[in-house]
């Protein structure tokens, strides 16, 4: 044996993170192939003391089979992969990167609600396809002048509100409890979605905030109203939207997450008033690499190891 | 007599611009007709102590033909169309709305930045066009991350550079002379393009900026390096910009202004590595109502009049 300790690999992540875990750790890559997985888990399971994981899912029945886990590192903010109730449950711990990826989410964010609110992709498409010499576009709205509900004021809502606070617009935001900031809190996302001109979605998707964003909220955003997701793709009720802006309730939306992405509905794909993004929230070399050290460090810490870079 | 005083109106704003303007002053509009023009100067030009104007050109010769002129109010940022050398040696002041509209064009300025370094439209029509089932678009690179260099740092560089320094980005800049700031100062446009990842054009149109961004410029700032332009289309040599891409020179460009706008050469429009808007750094409902009144304001100030909105 190598003296190190065990961990399972459950990520497609690029190579540099793959030699940092393999210097550092005996490193177990979970097989894609489930009889494979199985005979592997019934190998090294109880040797298993941390994860490295991507999107794979982390069930109670895998977690189970892991007697002695004490980490699991995930490579995203997003963690709906993971069954967090029971890991809590068993008091494994789960670390995430939401507050590596932030600063970069937000940045996108803010290239959204720009996007929408002064119909950039619209007036791309004007002077790409010719059109500018037979007229302006016409005039849009201020993000400056508007007030932006956040749904969900973690590290990614944090940077969001840092940026509008920069360009002069006014934040408020909802979630399950407040917190210690200057901001005005809803509990309510509807009420939060009646005092915003436009709403940014950047809570974690869990059972509860599944079609959070429904007919409801955003009949309260009301038809001058923005929504921006950069969260996952079901807190929205797509359906919802679409309707919303067949009926003219909604004035536009930005979205980086879809339900069934990467296959978007042709009404959203095919509407001007919405901004799309093929979820690229984290999507820079820079960013990536953060966090996927990210990830590496979480383990290394936990298991007082050191990796070199 | 309406003991008002006389203004000229070359300025063709909306009616609410106008009504106060008319409330306050014995507005004269200066006909578009040559000879009109001629024959309206001759009969009240020495009554005119001020010119409310947008685009029309100051020139020399109109400027002679109102002895009496004490202000020029313009109600765009860029003032090349007044010949500003010669009101200064007049001793005639120009009030124009560079401090009203910076934080929109800053804004704009950011979603420019954010879409040519993340890709945005390009990401908006591989969703649209229902590509993203065949695969993800490739990382880019976090603006975050980079040194952007800021040609010109006055209302609108300052206001750009706030944002930079919210995000996390390096500022740099370049001017005639350096200012009380933080920033590195480079006196050569092109040592800042040498130092920085962006170049941001926000200086004014002047003699010396025609076609300060040249094939030199260009070349040292690099082929990872990125321009905007929020200022004037002149102040890029845009043939040296298309020779730069089509070498691969240089990164990308994002383009709020071009040489001969509404016209905009195909080998801009059709490159992918181009962001383009139809010069929509202000144009915002809030923004253009607010530049109107600041351009009246400017007038009342000057001769002690009141308006009442």
């Amino acid at each position: 044996m190598s003296g190190k300790i065990a961990i399972l690999l459950a990520a497609n992540v690029a190579q540099r993170h793959v030699d940092d875990l393999n210097a550092a750790f005996d490193v177990h890559v979970l097989p894609e192939d489930a009889d494979e997985a199985d005979a592997l888990l019934d190998k090294i399971g109880a040797e298993i003391r941390g994860i490295a994981v991507l999107k794979t899912p982390i069930t109670r029945e895998l977690i189970d089979r892991l007697p002695n886990l004490e980490l699991i590192s995930s490579y995203s903010a997003g963690i709906e992969n993971i069954d967090t109730d029971y890991a809590h449950e068993r008091g494994i711990p789960i670390a995430n990167t939401s507050h590596i990826l932030a600063d970069e989410v937000a940045n996108l964010t803010l290239a959204l609600a720009l996007n929408v609110t002064r119909n950039m992709m619209n007036g791309h498409l004007h002077v790409r396809d010719g059109r500018w010499p037979e007229g302006d576009m016409p005039l849009t709205h201020s993000l400056g002048a508007m007030t932006v509900g956040i749904v969900g004021l973690g590290h990614i809502g944090a940077a969001v509100a840092k940026r509008l606070d920069c360009i002069g617009a006014k934040t408020a935001y909802s979630g399950p409890r407040p917190k210690p900031v200057d901001y005005p809190y809803h509990a309510s996302v509807r009420d939060l979605a009646a005092a915003s001109d436009m709403l940014v979605v950047t809570c974690p998707l869990m059972p509860e905030t599944v079609h959070l964003i429904d007919a409801d909220v955003l009949d309260a955003l009301g038809p001058d109203g923005y929504v921006v997701n950069v969260a996952r793709g079901p807190i929205i009720d797509e359906k919802a939207l679409i309707a919303a802006l067949a009926r003219n309730r909604i004035a536009g939306a930005a979205l980086d997450v879809f339900e069934t992405e990467p296959h978007v509905p042709e009404a959203l794909r095919t509407d001007p008033r919405v901004v799309l993004a093929p979820h690229i929230g984290s999507a820079t070399v820079e960013t990536r690499q953060a966090m996927g050290d990210a990830m590496v460090d979480a383990l290394a810490n936990r298991f007082g190891v050191t990796i070199r870079r």
